[in-house]
């Protein structure tokens, strides 16, 4: 491709809504375009980048067994109201009405669509297994969309779904599909990390989100660097990080704490480890019925409580918040910040993180302001509590079950793999004829990707000052060459033009940038738009006998003679498409 | 691709529904099913024929210097108020509100959105000509969708979009596209035409549409197979058949025809030419206060009325209808069936057709039921009428202006082409500065190629009573392996494996048929799926050292040894790669 035959149209700045620095940088290098909040035009050099994507996911879905079909945006709501989504999904399904007043909805997933095909399609277990997924256009209306395409309207995804005779089975086709994604991430040149992600809530028993690696991630994923465990910090396992309780060895003591309402101020002010103190945070829980009672949960002062899995404690089950300052002073008689379980003025619920429920002469809040106790002990001060796993990993604790230590990064989900067991194919009634002849429910999977997210996502791992820095994989050029006085040397363009046409024959994505601008401004402009791969062919280089090759990521760029430009070209070519 | 790993499911029958053959082939081959009304999936049979389809037109679309982008499904309705169209649309226009209340359309085209884009994206001239292109999900809704994918709600559309300086590079660009699509639609090895549809009403001076000629198409198009003369009959000229007008020879005279109410009964009762009649149509007309006036038509006996063009007489701007009996009754005295210009009760217009305009001694209805007048001559019997081109063009007629005699043939519209000037640009101001830095407007040019359509004329032009004939570079599967004895034969195994294997390296597209079914029901099959070359390995053929192929179009197979059938396969294929 020659530049002036397509068409870049960068800036220096980027619209105020560009919060995060994928959308900023693919609005300033021109790649997308707004038309409504969450509704973009991808531009040739965004287009170019998806379909690279796709083509990755094609290439390993088709790999796997699964069959490509396409299946329609606009899908009637019948389907919708008979799994119950219609009413469940809420506003964020777009809803329409034909001009014979029909219900339609525009696609946010196709689970429903999916399975009314199989229902008809599938009529013995010689059928199956059978996996089927599309890549198509979704829709989604997000009560606030922003950052570009991370959390768009309209959206690209692939996604598949699985069939099987039995739940055996079906975990059979998640593990080849769990194992094409990690092919799919790393042939696009991710780093990424499958976590476990088995909420229970799902009706099967296996989930795992496929999570890009970056800084600027919405969430955090505990890891073990030792081993292939990975989680979500809403569902890692924390561990205790006492392994026996010690006898008590000082006398329960109430002291002065003034000001001192955080456990980083009462350590500081006691001149103690902070884990030596006890966090106290207090919900209002309800029952059944609907009555309320007041738990006091306690995680060690460096520990924060992790609502997930206080949420699926059966006393939680059936609702909980924060308890109000009124609730909080009629059971403690004192305001937040200076609460414990120790001298309660009305009866609560206690229950302590795991590591709490081993810790010896600790300090915990007084139950008056500006007091705590010091020297508390579980059996001497206190009843036993209730012990639970109740806090979010942090990073250096000890992994379970396992050597190693936990470390914590960010990451954006880019990918789902879910066993759906049943819940779709009973109501539905996707059903097949066993080898006795007697009708069985298909059991399924469902599997998708984030298709234009993972062009945002790819761009939050991958970026610097200077813009965007393509994985070669999905570049939308891998090559750039920029020649400098293309106008007025005769050499240049023979020596820029020999080199492209050498590196199309080996099928190389290249562009020539023939526009003749001046050195600087397309040298920001190519790093602005992040080819992995600049090629720099000058005047005064040339007479020196001088090409230089510039890679994208690297500070320094590499001074080469003419005879040796192409094979270290196609040798750093190779290079970067091997290495993630 | 082994067809036990692919999903097939073929029927006998198809569904009341599907009234045309295309839509009838496509369930039944099991390439498409229905969720609603023009609403379908693309089972990985058709998936396979449409991705094959779109990757024909993006490779010319690209050799021809367009730029791939892909614009949202979901449109903001403000765009569409701008240009008028909101309104003008009508019920085919999908209109949605968003959670929020704000009105968008599913995009039935995209000409507002890609104004939008270049309103934003050029500044100056340097920056035209420039053609974006997108291939995406589109949907009108049709109030009766019916057809399959001939005439579906959702579908897959190419629409490309020219920006140019002015109308001359405008014209150019057209050009440019009009050539692109030729190579296009012979490229998906089809008979097509590019028929000159210029009507003069879309505010530009030329248009193409391209009609893939099937017996069951719905446009009739005349043609001169030996020019490129093509034209939608609608649009076609009319030569004038008879070089001068004879002098009178015959007196005027009234005749009993008693119940020989048409022309064909008339000449048959008077032992005449059908060519010797006049046929009269009687028009109620409106000027442009709304006043009515009564035109009676003239053509030739074997001719037919051309409301297209008369539509296009100044005298009929206002609005026409046929006239109804009460007001032909108070202008003729007489029923339809007797009607002619000599005598009428009350004074009329008359417009008479080119060829009538030169007839003499010609018979007309006698204005009462159960005569004609004989012998009718101009200027004679009757003032010299105005005269007109208002009929459609017959099989035979000599074409106007070069040599040849124009045939008709039936087509079915795949694709189009439009030169728009200003209509879009104006409105929403797409203007570039010129090299005197002054503002202009840009022209434009839309054009459009139903995609999914196209695999449903593929059908309707290639098929037989077994099924579907794919042509080649768009079927599913271009080469099908069928061995008989596949279960117990190791000879049949090998050998039909090995010419599999031999074909896949090829690059050839190729399924062998591992089901182990009986012979006539997996001949059926792939007869019905139309998959254009089929190889029999057989355990009774490989003992007389013979391997059958069997083109899809031909009668008769080809018997070959094992050491001949890969170079034979190899030569058929290339062959009718490069067949139209």
């Amino acid at each position: 491709m020659l530049a002036s035959h397509f068409h870049l149209n960068t800036s220096k700045e980027a619209p105020a809504d560009a919060e995060v620095i994928s959308h900023q940088l693919m609005m300033r290098a021109g790649m997308i375009r707004k038309h409504a909040g969450g509704i973009y035009t991808y531009m040739p050099l965004a287009l170019k980048v998806l379909r690279k994507i796709e083509n990755i996911i094609r290439t390993e879905m088709n790999n796997a067994g699964a069959l490509e079909i396409l299946m329609p945006v606009v899908q009637p709501a019948e389907l919708w109201m008979q799994t119950g989504r219609w009413d469940a999904y809420g506003a964020e399904l777009l809803r329409i009405k034909d001009r014979h007043g029909r219900d339609f909805v525009l696609q946010p997933t196709s689970e429903e669509v999916v399975t009314e095909i199989v229902a008809n399609e599938i009529h013995s277990w010689r059928q199956l297994p059978l996996n089927l997924y599309h890549i198509q256009t979704k829709f989604r209306d997000e009560r606030r969309p922003r950052f570009g395409l991370m959390r768009g309207r309209e959206f690209t995804m692939k996604d598949a779904y699985s069939f099987d005779r039995d739940e055996a089975g079906a975990l059979k086709s998640y593990d080849i599909m769990f194992n094409a994604y990690k092919k799919i991430f790393t042939n696009l040149g991710l780093k990424f990390r499958a976590v476990n992600a088995d909420t229970g809530s799902i009706g099967g028993s296996r989930s795992h989100e496929f999570q890009v690696i970056a800084d600027t991630g919405e969430d955090l994923i505990v890891y073990n660097p030792d081993s292939e465990y990975a989680a979500n910090i809403e569902l890692a396992e924390a561990p205790c990080l006492i392994a026996e309780r010690a006898l008590p060895s000082k006398a329960l003591e109430l002291v002065p704490t003034p000001e001192a309402n955080k456990c980083e101020l009462v350590a500081e002010l006691l001149n103690i480890p902070l884990q030596q103190t006890v966090k106290s945070v207090v919900y209002s829980v309800q029952d059944e019925e609907g009555k309320k009672s007041i738990y006091l949960l306690l995680v060690r002062g460096d520990h924060e409580v992790n609502e997930v899995k206080i949420g699926k404690l059966a006393a939680f089950k059936h609702g909980f918040e924060l308890a109000s300052e009124e609730e909080i002073i009629e059971h403690f008689g004192s305001k937040p910040g200076y609460l414990g379980p120790v001298n309660t003025v009305k009866p609560i619920h206690i229950i302590a993180d795991k590591t709490v429920g081993n810790m010896s002469d600790f300090v915990c809040g007084g139950n008056q302001e500006n007091t705590h106790w010091v020297g508390v002990n579980w059996g001497r001060d206190l009843p036993e509590p209730m012990i639970e796993d109740i806090r979010n990993v942090v990073a250096g604790d000890p992994a379970v079950d396992e050597p190693g230590t936990l470390a914590i990064e960010h990451g954006i989900e880019v990918g789902h793999v879910f066993f759906l067991g049943d819940k779709y194919s009973e109501k539905l009634k996707a059903t097949y004829l066993n080898e006795q002849g007697k009708p069985e429910v298909i059991q399924m999977g469902c599997y998708g990707i984030g298709v234009s997210r993972i062009m945002a996502a790819a761009i939050e791992q991958n970026n610097d000052d200077k813009g965007i820095i393509w994985p070669l994989p999905i570049a939308p050029f891998e090559v750039v060459i920029c020649p400098i006085g293309w106008g007025k040397s005769e050499e240049v363009r023979q020596q820029a033009t020999s080199i492209y046409n050498y590196l199309k024959d080996q099928g190389i994505d290249v562009i020539l940038d023939d526009r003749d601008a001046r050195p600087g401004v397309m040298f920001s402009e190519w790093e602005l738009i992040g080819v992995p791969i600049r090629v720099t062919v000058g005047e005064k280089g040339l007479k020196e006998g001088i090409i230089e090759v510039q890679a994208r990521r690297d500070k320094e760029s590499q001074k080469l003679s003419p005879s040796e430009v192409n094979s270290y070209l196609f040798n750093l070519y190779q290079q970067l498409k091997s290495t993630v």
